[in-house]
């Protein structure tokens, strides 16, 4: 996303002017727009802007994008007029830009300083792609938020409070864009590209189902169950017992009242409290959502946990936003969206697995399932715009479009992964011999012990 | 297997002698062969003797095993009189293990001054499980190990000599007990656990060609290709061209007259050379059964390897050993049989992907088909004896016999994993909607792109 601009090496001055292939590539291009007067003259764009406005494209790798000024100056590669194009609506707003991209694109979007023209994610797709091609975070700047990360040590009051920043927004918020039979606020699984969102997210469902071989008579321990839809599925579905842990107030109200109008009172219960002071024992583990918000440092912890509450020979499944190479989430999301969370990488998230005597059996990387289920969030959000601004501002309106198109666009070019672990004690031997149990519509091999 | 017992901490003397659980534990029990005439005075086994072979069972966590000394004097827990034995013939055998036991157990064994009554798998299964209920490395020895692994860096001509050592003994001696067919020296896959070794072979050729979606006239580039069998097979069944790189000599030798023989000559070339040493690029990187040959300290560099030599987009599988947690080959394996081998913890294996732009998709564990494997191979090494011993000494057979039951306890008790990663470039989009394609007998969905 366009807030990666602080991570990236700009290109030195010298190199900037010098560089022909460079000057050619941004081009500025005054363009008056009919529909808006000229501007008055102490808002007029200068060199100096449009030399500040090629450095911040040059940041992005000179992505094939526009940039409108104030003044509606334009610039961008090419001639190509047709790219989507983002909008300074003032100078301030690219100065802020300049000086802490990451943060502050999110916060001028959000307050309509800049605007978007064009389709929203894709812009979004071609900065983060010009970004990559400019290379990785600096040694420091990774120490400097390994650091950061170990002074916002997600205790629990602070989980409690960044859980309760995200999730409490209001449950009829969130249920004018999930799907609206389980409240799925995960990535969705689509065997077929086509599928529609309701059918996507009980197609996940199952999937996590089906991995963990889920029998009648189970007992399942879930840490953070969202609105509850993955344990009622559970239950109803499998015939299992669930016990689900979750420190979202309003999640658990909402998830304890739809398991009783349900009649799943005795085979679910939600339980408000966090995952570290999860007790008894159970057939499954299961965590869907959760880890983006534990934190690397407490993924020893989150493992002795699991480790803990498994009867032996157990098995547990985690699915959970990832990354290839370890760079903290996008600022502006970690500080207004969603604090405390970070996407660990396979080898972070080994630090769950190793140290605690469990075995991973199955990684599953979910990517481009993530990109879909988002597509489809961001269209039923837009869908549905009356309704929420009638519950909130502009500036939450806004925000929150721009974190789901960012997150599309932050999965379609593989920023993020989408992984789920499937795992149990080492030397358990009642574990499948294939995986086509996933995969139904062909015989399963049968189940050693 | 037995030769851990260094690194596991033997109870101090005071709390063996008091702990009364543990005295009841092991008892020893004089017993007189009846097809042996009574020992000579000089060599009966003292109280001292006694002392030392508890003390060496402790250190194996008191498994369900016997000890016979070179006297019959038999040591054992309960009364379970058909418990596996490990026969100690002389004093001096009990002395060495007591001092290193990881690799004095497996020469003793070679020379016959140890013998093992009962099934051997089976008994090296409880010692394996006895160990692991006596926890894990310690740091300093961890340390150790990770230095002496710096030290001895799998350099091209170490990395030459390596293999040498292991793959260069006879390509007839393999054929012995390895599947006639493809000679593949690397787990099979079992989807039905009563199949024969050659089925479930060709069924490991399959799932590896179906996870990589070989295409015909995809080009193919293997790092480690054994006798040839995976290239020889990709070009006969799925149509695509395969250069493949190996150090064998003797390998490369059989696996080209091979692929003659079968009018594959155009489609398929056999080099003599390193991994590090691919030159070309190609749609797919294959390498099975090599990576623990390379050592964690060249995963960055065979990383950059594959990032170099594949397409984009292209796509790639690892076939390896592995570990849930790190922890050297024993000893006596790396030493006898499998010099400079390390079989790596998904965490270590990550520093292949994390620093080389690729990105994983999936990650199977297939332990238990190793376990089997191994079965096959011991079965039909046992029923090849006397052509073995026609062709190596009577040491030879009883160490490869030995490690071949190791490892199939290694496998069978989670001392060892068998992973599979299946990877590609990041931000590559034509990669499969799922995994249902690697399970024939269902309708496969659509490959985006």
């Amino acid at each position: 996303m366009i807030m990666k601009v602080r991570e990236q090496k700009p290109l030195p001055y010298h190199r900037e002017q010098s560089a022909s292939a460079s000057a050619r590539q941004v081009s500025v291009r005054p363009v008056v727009r009919q529909d808006e007067p000229d501007s008055p003259a102490g808002t007029r764009s200068s060199t100096f802007d449009h030399y500040f406005a090629r450095k911040i494209m040059g940041a992005l790798g000179n992505p094939k994008i526009r940039f409108r000024l104030w003044d509606n100056t334009e610039l961008g590669q090419d001639d190509d007029s047709s790219a989507p194009l983002i909008w300074f609506r003032d100078r301030g707003a690219l100065f802020k830009v300049m000086r802490n991209s990451e943060v502050r694109f999110g916060d001028l979007y959000s307050d309509g300083r800049i605007e978007i023209e064009g389709d929203l994610p894709g812009l979004l797709e071609r900065v983060y792609q010009g970004i990559q091609t400019r290379g990785g975070q600096k040694p420091v700047r990774r120490w400097l938020d390994r650091v950061s990360r170990r002074i916002r040590r997600n205790t629990l009051s602070r989980s409690a409070e960044n859980i309760h920043h995200h999730y409490d927004i209001g449950n009829d918020f969130y249920r004018l864009w999930l799907d609206a039979e389980y409240m799925q606020y995960t990535c969705a699984y689509y065997p077929d590209s086509a599928m529609s969102l309701e059918k996507a997210q009980v197609a996940k469902l199952h999937h996590v189902c089906r991995k963990l071989q889920l029998q009648p008579g189970d007992t399942v321990v879930e840490a953070g169950c969202g609105w509850g839809g993955l344990a009622r599925f559970m239950a109803e579905q499998y015939g299992v017992k669930v016990r689900a842990y979750n420190i979202s107030r309003k999640q658990v109200a909402y998830a304890t009242e739809r398991a009783q109008q349900s009649g799943l009172s005795g085979r679910v219960e939600y339980v408000l409290d966090d995952y570290r002071n999860i007790s008894g024992q159970y057939d499954v583990f299961v965590s869907v959502g959760m880890l983006e918000h534990v934190g690397v440092e407490q993924y020893a912890e989150l493992g002795q946990v699991i480790y803990k509450c498994l009867k032996n020979p157990g098995r547990g499944l985690i699915h959970s936003i990832g990354r290839n190479r370890p760079r903290p989430l996008n600022r502006w999301i970690e500080q207004r969206i969603f604090p405390g969370a970070y996407p660990p990488t396979l080898r972070e998230a080994a630090g769950i697995f190793e140290p605690n005597g469990l075995s991973v059996l199955d990684v599953e990387n979910l990517r481009l399932h993530y990109a879909l289920t988002l597509r489809h969030w961001l269209q039923r959000y837009e869908d549905h715009q009356n309704q929420i601004r009638a519950m909130h501002d502009d500036r939450f309106v806004r925000a929150w479009r721009l974190y789901l198109a960012g997150s599309q666009a932050a999965f379609s070019v593989g920023e993020l992964q989408l992984f789920q672990w499937v795992f149990t004690q080492s030397g358990n031997n009642a574990i499948p011999w294939s995986r086509s149990h996933q995969y139904p519509g062909q015989n399963t091999p049968g189940v050693t012990d």
